[in-house]
């Protein structure tokens, strides 16, 4: 891994992702209303969308030799990129960069102390050259210190009232729809959908329920160390700046395998980081789905790569080699601009 | 934690337990059967019985107060003692000790090498003595150092030909009918229902579903490092002789939180092992239920505890202070003697 691979990688595990989207049942139930005819209406019609529909036949009908016990119907997602947009940094970056501002006043140290200070005045390009140990340190500050009911509390006021930068949206009306219906379609064939994201799973499940419909209990992620405290009749967890699990790279395998116990009979991704992921899922026996999600749509989302000769931008990193090697064992490659109708809800 | 304490405290954290039980089903179809009139139908009636009809009640009854949504209807169960007989060992230490007598023509230094030299000449008494870092050895020996693929095989295997001293039963037929049907009422009513164990996550996931009706997913427990490796298109996690995770005592909440991400509504314990759970369990807002089965039964099953004077046998320690801590606390205690009018399903 090269060094600047190394600080995408850190900045991806540090940095989850999340949002809330009170407009979103609406748009949903309308979207509910096409499903009868199409569950997958926001796809236009090619290989990406008729793999979706044949697999999930083949592993639903009982006839099939594919067949999978619903138990075992297991569909892992990760997030940022596959499910919502991560650019131009990762939700779960602004929030890091918000709540520093907010505890700055406690921390007269940081207006002379980096990266804090490079935070506090704003200064983008600097951000954009964070070493590893950076972002750590903004993490550590800003996400332990607290119980976890504190946490999750701060979490959902964020991501309640905080907006894109681009799209002046609330960052939970940036989720894909055409990931929606997939969410939808295949939770309607009995199979459980799990994220699993590099990015803070505390941070994932201050929301999953309300934007994805995803409970807390099926969102693997990184984590922090917790410690355990009874006072006063009263229990609870403290989060301790110190890194539990890293769910990146091979990490994702790993914590699906500690926190599921099962391989996933589908798996989407859209980078370097979901790579173990999407062989994992794809090398078990019976039917088996892996899909990558390529931006290559400046217009509606962002264009980044850097396959196919799109440009580099250090998030959610999908090189040649990874889209070779999807060529090669037969994962699916959605590209947004050719497969996908709508992006967003808000544009249907 | 005295150093007893903590002998007790790894081999429950290094044993994990589980088995298999071919006549269940049709026991489990009867008893479904009685369940329309009486969904406890083995239960005598008291206040532990009434306990449980009240919570399900209440939090499932739209017009409570205390009404739990159905995505956080969390119950956790401890294993061993729990849900079944942790005696005269755990079932997992069974498995352990048959592994090594399985493996020790490939090992001749086993021989003269403590702790495998008394487990090959069946030295029960020094057997008793052992130290957490001879479990953990004879842990690491027979449950790292293949695939999880290869590891659940053995697994299955061994569970579903090996038989319980006392009982000449497979293990998987030692499960408590009154705690099925707790789990099947429970799960009736859309909680779901996890296993948080001290034993070894992979090993009880090997039978949970057939067993308990409990999926892989939701099982909590001790575990092992893995290492992701692929080779020629085919992905596989290898165990690693490293512990990743203790799920026991302040394990159990923190595994709760990190695996789950919410507190349960009910908890159900039998040890010092699950102590924390119960607190955390007790100590959340709303509707709460924490019990402890108390084992005080040597004509079907054992007495031991030492609380209320039954014998310290150093498994499944539920000692005076746990006792007055679930007096002041509210949690109940189940006494197996008297609210239990069947222990087993072959006894009904």
């Amino acid at each position: 891994m090269s060094a600047s691979d190394s600080a995408v990688a850190s900045r991806r595990f540090m940095l989850g992702v999340l949002a809330a989207m009170p407009a979103m049942p609406v748009l949903l139930r309308a979207s509910a209303a096409q499903a009868q005819t199409d569950p997958l209406a926001s796809w236009n019609d090619g290989s990406a969308k008729q793999a979706i529909l044949d697999f999930v036949k083949t592993t639903t009908d009982r006839a099939s030799p594919q067949f999978v016990p619903p138990e075992d119907r297991i569909a892992t997602f990760d997030q940022d990129g596959t499910l919502w947009v991560e650019h131009p940094l990762y939700t779960q970056a602004f929030f890091a960069l918000d709540r520093v501002h907010e505890l700055a006043s406690r921390h007269p140290e940081w207006e002379s102390h980096e990266p804090f200070k490079a935070v506090l005045a704003n200064d983008l390009p600097a951000l954009a050259h964070f070493s590893e140990r950076d972002w750590a340190e903004l993490v550590f500050v800003t996400h332990a210190g607290m119980s976890e009911g504190e946490f999750r509390e701060i979490a959902e006021h964020w991501i309640a009232t905080a907006k894109h930068p681009r799209f002046k949206r609330p960052f939970t009306e940036l989720i894909y729809q055409p990931m929606t219906e997939v969410l939808d379609y295949l939770r309607a064939n009995q199979f459980e959908t799990f994220i699993v994201t590099g990015g803070g799973q505390d941070f994932v499940r201050s929301y999953s329920q309300r934007v994805y419909g995803i409970p807390a209990q099926q969102v693997v992620g990184s984590s922090l160390d917790t410690k355990y405290e009874f006072h006063d009749g009263k229990a609870e967890l403290i989060r301790l700046p110190k890194l539990f699990f890293n769910d990146n790279f091979d990490g994702k395998p790993i914590g699906i395998d500690a926190f599921i116990g099962k391989r996933p009979a589908a798996a989407f991704g859209n980078s370097t980081g979901d790579q173990q992921m999407l062989e994992y899922a794809k090398s078990g026996p019976g039917a088996r789905l892996s899909m990558i999600v390529l931006h290559d749509d400046d217009k509606r989302e962002y264009a980044y790569g850097p396959a196919r000769g799109l440009p580099d931008t250090k998030v959610g990193t999908f090189n040649e080699a990874l889209y070779d090697e999807a060529k090669r064992d037969g994962w699916f490659v959605i590209s947004i601009k050719d497969d996908w109708k709508h992006v967003f809800a808000f544009e249907a």
